[in-house]
């Protein structure tokens, strides 16, 4: 049992998924040193990052309802060409550990009364900090979409929400659960899905009280990120998008939950949004998410961006992304661990707005162009390496 | 003959190219309230545009080698899709008069000695401010790409300019004959082409001494617009690109001239060291520019970006860009025709850097993103409006 | 009036919309000798078209109901860039005189008893043809395209058709309604739409019973040509497709009637019926078809093939297809009309399965293959020619 | 030692490469039964394929410059995604097994005097032969692309050649060398390259004597593959093609080879052939092949087609092509491997025109639609399996 003073933890909701097995790898390997920083924006040259987590501080645990073992889903992984073979060889010991601090959930637990499951969240959250000596443990949820949620009046405030988690039939969806146990176990916590998380009232209300900070929702992987890079470059050239269209074909994982209609439609109105906020205007912008299992774990999307030039003139812009989501998720659910835990140890409270560089649907943000998001993540990144700043 | 005071001039040399052609019909058409403001930075409500010449207070002129007259060549441009019938038709009048202040120039004058070639382009300059009562007359150079210059001892200071010019031998590319007459002419300068212009020593020196404001070169319209926007995305990200390799089929106009190899390699220099600069490191970037005479006043591009993500994952991005070129940079030419005529006005000297935006190749600007060239030209704004913000 | 004997009369459903006006312009260009054949299959060196009617025999009058004349759409097509202005101006005249021909139908009278519009339209029918001295009239649908419809009990046989016909509720969709008043008045019938027309059994007996040819549906002039040239391609070579997706954006016109789901699915399954056809196997297919109403009359389609290489390597093809619908499908109308015509002369009856080639659903057609459709065409137009050959 | 009558041998030129190592892995494992049969056009349920040589009959040998061992590239092209690494372990044995067939050649000794080095081969392939009992070997260069090559005088007969080849200079490309010592050892040649192989006039006169079937040149495996599927639509539809741009980026292996200019040209020269074949007239076709190390085994190339539809409405269509060249090269190795001996058992001699569907740049054919090449394949076929058809 290791017990450092300072370590930081990061408990993964769906820690054995594609995304959950490639951040744990990753962060095994950069530790070790065996593996680059390519992707980490906190280890660029010019961010401030000192006073961040090291990586050899950081401990990861987590929770899945699946049961293939850590070392598995990194073989498989290496198979499909997402993460080097080599690296998993050299650290299958250290994956196998790591696997060994996920704790596995039933399914079932989620459809029934749910206090008494977030109790055993916050349960397991409070051992594994004190087992592992960690200082806070930020929970990141990195488990598969889930399906556009409706909130009630029991979602208000924190009282109408404990009344309704008293009684015997689920009140909230999965990825707002977790969020509420961890603020109940003095977690931060940070939504990588299109969930609802810690954005419905009674949540918020409830982080705010215990004066922690949270970010999400909804990584900005792929062809959002395009989005949030390209669509600036039409506004600051005053060239006016007459029609932004947009097809995702995405292999397993996320793509089989994104066959589900309703799921997809989540996923797309978080688009939507991004779209029409970097514009500035509505747009005409049909978008398609499509589940083709023989893209294994790839994904390629399509934009097809007809605009107007001088006097009208009809240009179009096309653009084909091909990416491999967990390579592209991972490293921003280390950058997100790192800055969290460091906000919280700088008794940053509520959303953290400055994180919205790494966000799809960034909560409370009316920046959308990246290059912005990017300025005001390193303005933060430097007040809170240097107050004074 | 009209001569209220205040008027600015707007010099085009090539003014009956397409670009030429689609500035001059722009300006009539903006001033007129016929067209929108698509395209035209100076326009976005965002823009401290306060101070900046009136669209009204614009007169245009220019020098050209061909003799097909303005509205012929508008005509032409309007069954080629590039600008609209409508406009070419309502604005035939203003059109044949602006057609009117261009001045043919034979080709031959620029194959001997040039002094007096000089001497010729800043009278015209002079007799037309002084016709149009302009207060300043800013000198835009739109013609067809020149092919590469290597300059020698006679470029290094004025002296030995002056030196060599008063000999019976072209000594200058026509870009920098144009820069050098401007100066002479008390006229700020820029070179939307990818030429020499005011870039040799001997100029700057000269714009210097006589306190002129000059910008420079080479129109961001297309594949380096994209690329400016996109590279920082992937630094941002930490994302390593691997290759950047692209092919320029270009129809008409310049796609004739660069057609000769020695001009595409001046072309494609100017944005290798675009992309290099956006990124930060050297790529291997492969890069081709085609005439395609079937694609008329139209151009594509093609990039293929490879690059890598997390633990080294292979990905890949690519982008089309159809565009028109002239309706690209029209906006551009007389975005830049207010902004030089105004730092003239405010007494700014040398090369503007604020302008990067606007360029392929920058003059003395190490910032290649495309959203922090768009920052830095608000913030000069706002200084040239404001001189204390 | 003219009455030459042996001309040949085209009657066009939807004469007035973009297919319509284009099929006409171009047939009076290319009889006029001022346009080339371009698109034009009979027109082809290696084509046996002795003995198809001539251009200048061909005279053609239609059914709309809309009210713009055709001079009127020609313009707007002109301004959008699908038919040269100078081909517009020079057949003015022509184009006028052919809109005389042209009678306005109102849209209520499809939502009633339709025994007697059948009625009506086969008496236009008759009209038409002894006007204008036909030895026969070949009726083409290039109307929107309508809703998938479902037949019922009254579609089995002529009888029952009949007899459902003299009831007051419409029972046939407005490509059957049409193909059944055609055949009652002895014209061959080309349904150019992915509607019914023909197919419905009850018709197909009837054009038995007459003797008369008919073809269809649904011309294949985009994403579904692409797809017949490209799937032998993996076939020929055992190349496994793995997965086909698309996304069709399309304008003006028929983007807007597909923006009905409805509509949308029944061109939907035309293309999939045509891509499994193809390859022989059934692929996973995602189609989506948004309607754009910024790309005017023009139409983007994007497909990405996955495919297996040898051992199982996985490879991927991306087309992007920028066409105007009106230019691709105007050529074939007028090829079809040839051909029927000629075919009807030369006592072909029922479904002309040679006739494949030129549509998405052909009818009793096994074979998707393109190059295989234009053999088979070849070799029937060559028995049409010599039928001992 | 193995010697069972009626075995055929495939001699690969170029065996550790990696066309030759996949063709090899590939070989082993689809005669094991632990591969299907993707990509292998012999083994098409409607080819006709009795009378080909069985799979447990081939064995294969080689030469290679090269000393890195089968098993070891194999390794390689495994981690590359290029085949499967299950297979490779399955059949390690057999890979090392097959390598012990494989000779290495000196480099140098293309250099000099070419009568003894010919002599040297032609010496392997009949001791090969005899070794293993086969009834004949077909020797296929799959070498990296060599620099184009001019014949001169001594290349026009044998006799010439014969005197030449005493001489002390070397006389033919390595190619040619290898075809000429396949020859004199009575073995029919391919050319996988786009070398000069048996095309040079000595050579071709040569294997007229000695009867024997010879057949090349290029493997057609990506972009032309494509173009020759592509272009007879636009040729059936009388779409007229305006331009045909195309770029390719090649990763390792012949990418490194075809950097070298000349060489390039040389391919380039095969593909524009096969365009300009294809359809009919002479197109504006600019074409590159760029050196893209990152690519690893991988390929990208990407066309872009101007055409006109009717009344010269410009359209275009655009195609990315990312192909694995050795997955695509191999099972077309393997074809030509049986074809070819079975075409010499049937005793046909001179250029197989009927292999035109398997090559950039075919010999003697005029055909070059995919298509129309693949029913030549199968009547030929047809013809070799029963003579009467």
């Amino acid at each position: 049992m290791d017990s450092t003073p300072g370590r930081t933890g990061l408990w993964l909701v769906g820690a054995r998924g594609s995304v959950g097995t490639t951040t744990a790898l990753g962060a095994l390997a950069v530790a070790a040193g065996v593996a680059p920083a390519t992707g980490l924006v906190t280890e660029l040259p010019e961010f401030p990052g000192d006073g961040l987590p090291r990586w050899d501080d950081l401990v990861i645990g987590g929770h899945d309802v699946v049961p293939t073992p850590l070392p598995k889903k990194a073989e498989a992984l290496a198979e499909a060409g997402v993460v080097p073979r080599t690296l998993v060889t050299a650290l299958a010991t250290e994956l196998a550990g790591l696997d060994g601090r996920i704790r596995q959930v039933d399914e079932d637990v989620f459809h029934g009364p749910q206090a008494p499951v977030a109790e055993r969240i916050a349960v397991d959250l409070g051992e594994f900090a004190e087992r592992h000596g960690c200082a806070r443990v930020v929970v990141i949820n990195v488990s598969s979409t889930e399906s556009p949620f409706r909130p009630g009046p029991e979602h208000r405030d924190p009282e109408s929400l404990e009344r309704a988690l008293r009684g015997p039939r689920p009140v909230l969806p999965r990825s707002s659960l977790y969020a509420y146990a961890a603020l109940r176990a003095g977690c931060p916590f940070v939504d990588f899905t299109p969930g609802a998380g810690v954005r419905l009232p009674a949540l918020a209300r409830l982080a705010e009280r215990a004066g922690l900070p949270w970010a999400g929702s909804d990584g900005k992987t792929g062809e959002t990120l395009l989005r949030s890079a390209l669509a600036p470059m039409f506004t600051a050239r005053a060239l006016h998008v007459r029609s932004w269209a947009g097809v995702n074909l995405l292999g397993g994982g996320d793509g089989a939950t994104l066959a589900d209609q309703a799921a997809a439609s989540s996923k797309v109105a978080s688009k939507e949004r991004s779209l029409d906020g970097a514009l500035g205007y509505r747009v005409d912008a049909p978008l398609h998410i499509d589940h083709v299992p023989a893209l294994g774990e790839w994904k390629t999307a399509w934009d097809h961006v007809r605009f107007d030039g001088f006097l009208g003139t009809a240009m179009t812009l096309q653009v084909t992304w091909q990416g491999c989501d967990s390579a592209l998720a991972a490293p921003l659910v280390l950058d997100l661990a790192r800055l969290v835990a460091r906000a919280h140890e700088a008794g940053e409270r509520g959303p953290l707005r400055a994180l919205a560089f790494f966000f799809k649907d960034p909560v409370d943000c009316a920046e959308h162009g990246l290059a912005a998001q990017y300025d005001a993540l390193l303005a933060w990144a430097r007040r809170l390496r240097d107050p004074a700043c």
